[in-house]
């Protein structure tokens, strides 16, 4: 696979060949609308679809765009990727200042053609060093070997040596896997949940490595599930609150999101959601909330979403509509702390397997 | 000192006492109100004043939350403390559907005696295991051990092998600090800013401890900083963004909050504000963005603070106010990436000393 910096070059000398041959510059690449995001029902991802965009220098507002994107594919090239350094969407916006010819006019602009770049090279910009802030962490039987920064390419650390789970930032995410004694990842929506599970040593009982998504799993998360599933061939569950919001989460670390429909790398189609189900709460007489009007509203929207028209996904909606009420993870503390592990998650991943 | 769970006994012994003698048992704590919140300039923090409140079984609505109390008291001792776990707040609301006797109206309600039990435990909850969400990360040259859960009791980790800096959770802020070459602590207001640090070495050229305090520091990053300067003498400098927020993560790493009034582990006087000051700005050239009418407000209510009585802050809020802009610590990114080390941090931290 070539690397980022390799196909960064690469539309550089793109570039440079079409203004030696006297053409306005131009760059072809995905469109990135709603009109062209599509639900791959057998992939079970959402991905864009073949609809294309070509921005050309040929005008004097569509040349400083076009500069604008260069610079930011040369920004990543060398005072990133070479560097070996990472900075946020505001680093990199307030880093143009540096060049007057460039001039943003606000961070929306530059923020959007990152995402151009990201559609272009068909990578999330974490692989070229942008990187967000969120926080989700991981806990469980695997070595990992860093690559980035320099200073710690080459130091391997097992994922069981911090009890707080390890932050999942970019060295995390780039890490090879050396050592995988797991055989199956939980990744779960709160952190509450995430230590009962390292208390009580759910990644010995069932052999897995826990995942605290920390509410919508972050994309270094979502990336590094993926690479989990994909590399190593472990099966990934998904355990969220009885909610509609606790069912989108699952179905982003499944599918993907609309937003990140550009990346394909964002998704685990094989991913299972393990509850809780609408169903389970009568079945396992859980405390319950009213749905509040906003939930109510979340459930409609997502009725009419392509990715929530199969089988258990819809009957879940249904019987949300039907119940009106939903149910935390934490409501199985009614039966005592360790209820969710003894009462609800061995049995349910059984019924999955 | 005693320990929290010998404290937590003592209360049980004094009320099966009272009861023996035929009285309603009572408990008599420091009254938290905003008329009870005093800032002491002389220790620098902010603490609960000399009012008195009784808690007394001597009447039906008394008598409840009274029994509510007690019931959370022997939750922490013998479900958390005893057994080495931990929960959240939204756990111990759902673990009291166990016992129809206490039924609490709400979480409001079993949170509310979580915090007068730490008015009278005068502990954070976090030392009776009911642990918060947030994430805030460490890097350094600081070798721990961790104290629980049990199955990490013992082991030792350095705080230099996790680039995306170590999480700081329960079992990271109640470890013992066992090998410590660092000579000076650095909290940062943002994560984007500690990884530039990371990767910049920062940890070795300032032999220096850094802290990603994720926006106001959680309670267990601000019990860990107390500990850094009270346990190993180390200088704490508190680095944000030029506007009234940034100002307030600063202060309240120093002073503590009021909200947290009665728990005095939770402040670190001998803290000093590295900046970015509001007169940084002009100095050193920022980009900058006009103060929103939300900042203005907060300005305001700033000047009304005791805790910004104070010469250098009482100039920065006013500057402020002259200058009606604010700045973020990325906008160093305009002189390059490294310019924050290069330019700000290490003349700043001289100035201090």
């Amino acid at each position: 696979m070539k690397s980022v910096a390799d196909k960064l070059a690469e539309i550089g000398r793109d570039i440079v060949e079409q203004i030696k041959k006297d053409n306005f510059p131009a760059i072809t690449f995905p469109l990135r609308s709603v009109s062209n995001i599509v639900f791959d029902e057998e992939e079970g991802v959402v991905k864009l679809g073949q609809k294309k965009v070509t921005r050309r220098a040929n005008n004097i507002k569509q040349a400083k765009v076009f500069a604008q994107l260069l610079w930011i594919a040369a920004f990543a090239k060398t005072e990133l990727l070479e560097k070996g350094r990472s900075c946020s969407l505001r680093d990199l916006y307030y880093n143009s200042f540096n060049d007057v010819k460039i001039k943003f006019e606000d961070q929306d602009e530059s923020d959007n053609l990152v995402v151009e770049l990201e559609t272009i090279l068909e990578v999330a910009r974490e692989h070229f060093n942008i990187i967000p802030e969120e926080k989700s962490s991981i806990f469980g039987d695997l070595v990992i070997e860093y690559t980035m920064p320099v200073t710690h390419r080459g130091q391997r650390v097992s994922l069981t040596t911090d009890p707080d789970g390890k932050n999942i930032g970019l060295s995390l995410a780039t890490a090879k896997f050396v050592d995988v004694n797991a055989s199956m990842v939980i990744a779960i929506e709160k952190g509450a949940i995430f230590r009962r599970f390292v208390e009580e040593q759910v990644y010995k009982k069932l052999n897995a490595i826990l995942i605290d998504t920390g509410g919508q799993a972050p994309r270094f998360t979502r990336m590094l599930i993926r690479r989990l599933n994909k590399e190593l061939g472990l099966p990934v569950y998904v355990l969220t609150d009885a909610d509609p919001w606790g069912m989108h989460i699952a179905r982003v670390i499944i599918s993907g999101s609309a937003i990140s429909a550009h990346i394909p790398e964002l998704a685990t189609p094989d991913a299972k959601w393990l509850g809780i189900y609408a169903t389970d709460i009568k079945k396992f007489g859980l405390p319950s909330i009213p749905l509040t009007q906003l939930d109510l509203h979340r459930l409609e929207t997502m009725k009419r979403d392509p990715r929530y028209e199969d089988g258990l996904w819809r009957n879940q909606l249904e019987e949300f509509s039907k119940i009106k009420v939903k149910a935390e993870l934490e409501a199985f503390s009614k039966y005592g702390l360790t209820a969710i592990i003894d009462k609800y998650l061995m049995k349910k991943i059984k019924e999955l397997k």
